[in-house]
């Protein structure tokens, strides 16, 4: 059975995003919570145990996205990564028209649904989950399995937060810490 | 010289305090951020490497706090676990009468110049700081040195943020990383 990880950078005051973030200003204004990650398409440029964790995203069965990230990303030219495996993008809405293009992009309109869809599809292997504004919705209907933050070390000051208001405190554990000096990278596992 | 650190236990959703904290409920609603600590006037109560970091608190030379954490602290009855510092609070309006009563309580009207006499006092031992409102002011007068945080796994989902908006972005460095079950205690470096 494959594990639903949500994975994200997230400075030190919660946010994701700087300011002003949008298709032409990818990560808003301020500095990159990304250098971490060196270039994603040549793992080579991350450096010792940063590395690892981006290998472990690459060898990801599925992709999950909200609709705000993957149009920022463009749909990562319908490919992301290179990796060859299905995307799913939580929306309501209807894709854009580029989408159909794209035969490994998938839209679905309930998150729940969006997450069992994109288990099934990868298998034994990872669903590699990005977003934040589906992830309330998410963690009430117990739909993520692991939370991996890279913990940058920065004060962003403002920006697009990661986690908003929930309904409810949720119980977390510690699965694994990993010290770089770019980031503290730390997998909790979910305690619904 | 002092260093002046900014000493907080965070949740993952970047909450210091669930809702409705107040004096008869301090810390608010929900879950415990503090159970890593055990009984802080019992370092034996915490582990390992927890409780180092409890022996590194009770080293300090002096305490800083806002007002409402002083406060809901009742003061910590003038004498902050027992360790016989003074404690410097930041509020612009007068201390309530029971203060005259606490020697070692000094209120102060400026933040910087709050952590200024902190230092001071405190020689070359460390300041611990605590509170969450005098925050942005703090770093926007350069007066924070090392930000200790205990980041909790758990989520909160609402109450009292520690960062709140501050002007400008700021780097931290990491300085040290301790991981323990119970929490992942990061110490950065403000780089201003």
């Amino acid at each position: 059975m494959a594990t639903a990880v949500l994975d994200m950078s997230m400075s030190l005051d919660g946010f994701i995003a700087g300011p002003d973030d949008s298709p032409e200003l990818p990560g808003g204004a301020g500095f990159s919570l990304h250098d971490w990650i060196g270039d994603p398409d040549d793992p080579s440029t991350a450096a010792g145990r940063d590395r690892d964790l981006m290998e472990a995203v690459r060898a990801a069965g599925a992709i999950l996205s909200g609709r705000r990230t993957a149009e920022q990303a463009g749909h990562w030219g319908g490919d992301h990564h290179g990796m060859g495996v299905p995307i799913f993008v939580i929306s309501r809405r209807a894709p854009s028209a580029e989408v159909a293009a794209h035969p490994l992009v998938h839209y679905v309109d309930d998150v729940a649904d969006a997450v069992r869809q994109a288990k099934e599809a990868a298998g034994d292997r990872r669903v590699h989950m990005i977003g934040a504004a589906w992830v309330p919705a998410a963690l009430e209907a117990g739909a993520i399995d692991e939370i991996q933050i890279h913990h940058v070390p920065l004060l962003l000051g403002a920006g697009r937060r990661l986690f908003e208001l929930l309904p409810a405190p949720i119980r977390l554990e510690i699965a694994e810490v990993i010290s770089t000096p770019r980031a503290t990278h730390v997998r909790y596992r979910v305690l619904y």
